[in-house]
């Protein structure tokens, strides 16, 4: 991703000094253009802003917070694109300022293809006046960014959320391909009709949000107790094939939670406000 | 849903008799023109073809599986649209050609309120014949029919693989959107953002089909080894708000059972293979 980003910037133009933890990942950049920088301190030390974008903050830190570049980075900005924790980013932010750094930080929702063209999507928060300043950077990186607030773990929140529903809903397609192919239904001959399933989320996702938000947990026409239903068929089928249905047994448990405390007659979005009670 | 069914056929102006488990339900459809039965066996032997949809197999049953029933059902035709699992649907298939019953399953992928629209889904599976007669009544249900194959379990097998994705989705979002509330996060904030991950769940449906029936499995971009660091910031977030992460907990167990069988560099696909194999 890194890599990704860099090319952007060369792409568009900038001035960009590249540094990467493996010696010679950065030799295609350099044929393109890019300074190559021997330390961290030298690579923060040539621009006003750096970008960072490593696997996690572990790495991030392990960057960043050596004496050296913390004196280099005093006074510059750094925007983290690194995906991790909302603490993470807030921990981040704080040596920032502890050591005079300038500090956005932000999360990309879309592949390294993606980058530059206009399917890229990124989050960012933090200072907003910070985030004004940068708008060169964005406009290299393409797609479209939004300032999510003044909080500078929000990127990340939203990064964490969004990553929750990507991760589960991938999941789940896996197990029920392996359902399907164990009775003899191809991925192939289920897709269309799993795509027909994925097509009418988003326009779900909008409803629930509003029922989350109003406390209404509306369950017309889909009660949790109808859901608990259809779930322990899911239950039953897969394990009748011998396939793990650990994943289906957690989001009936979810659902069997709502309705043991007596919001059988709610839909599924009350287990959004079942599975938050403190 | 029974009288949704009931309500597109006298629509559509077949002639229509009712039966309910609970009486009274039928006096709108019986103020609709429909005719009523004072039994099961007193509706299925007013038409040539009977179409059932109740709670699940279990309650078909207790429905059908009467000897007056199926007496009076005996060179007649059931279409089963009750939704249940595939071997459920096979044994009744069974008891229907044990008592000289032509039978076709079914299942309906929509809610009540598609039914006689253009949005209305249904399958279908059994003898193609049986299925080629029956035009009119696809033709009053609306939407759109897919025949399956003869295997009678084909609908319902599909069912399951679809009603997988769909929870294991739904659950993701409710999940995330625990996760977003205790970040400060609203609904309504992370929908417009949801609905983007959702928007690219259909291409990625069709992409990992492929790749799951060529065995592929291409993690080019996204190897599992990738996926489980962002699957433990979630957890990690998760459960430092108190919210239960066993979904994500499940789906990262199924991704580190395909790392620890070597397939790391491997996509997400591969759990398809690791998690159905015997």
């Amino acid at each position: 991703m890194g890599r990704a980003l860099a090319g952007a910037f060369l792409d568009a133009g900038l001035r960009t000094t590249v540094w990467n933890r493996t010696p010679g990942r950065d030799r295609e950049l350099l044929d393109r253009g890019a300074a190559g920088a021997a330390s961290v301190a030298e690579a923060v030390a040539a621009s006003e802003v750096t970008v960072v974008c490593v696997v996690n903050y572990d790495a991030a830190d392990a960057v960043l917070r050596q004496d050296e570049v913390a004196t280099a980075l005093k006074g510059r900005t750094v925007v983290n694109l690194t995906a991790d924790t909302p603490a993470r980013a807030r921990d981040t932010a704080d040596w920032a300022a502890a050591h005079g750094v300038r500090y956005l930080d932000g999360a990309i929702m879309t592949p390294t293809t993606t980058i530059g063209t206009d399917e890229a999507v990124f989050l960012h928060s933090g200072p907003a006046d910070l985030y004004g300043e940068l708008a060169a950077i964005r406009e290299a990186l393409g797609g479209t960014h939004t300032h999510l607030g003044e909080e500078v773990g929000r990127a990340a929140a939203y990064d964490i959320a969004l990553l929750d529903i990507f991760w589960t809903a991938t999941a789940g397609y896996a197990h029920a391909l392996a359902v399907a192919r164990a009775e003899g239904v191809t991925a192939s001959e289920l897709a269309p009709f799993a795509q027909g399933i994925g097509a009418i989320l988003p326009p779900l996702f909008a409803e629930t949000a509003a029922d989350v938000d109003s406390g209404t947990y509306s369950g017309e026409g889909n009660p949790l107790t109808s859901a608990v239903s259809s779930m322990a068929h899911i239950v039953h089928v897969s394990e009748a094939h011998g396939i793990d249905a650990g994943l289906m047994r957690a989001a009936e448990g979810m659902a069997r939670r709502a309705i043991g405390l007596g919001h059988g007659q709610d839909g599924f979005s009350r287990v959004t406000e079942v599975i938050g009670r403190r």
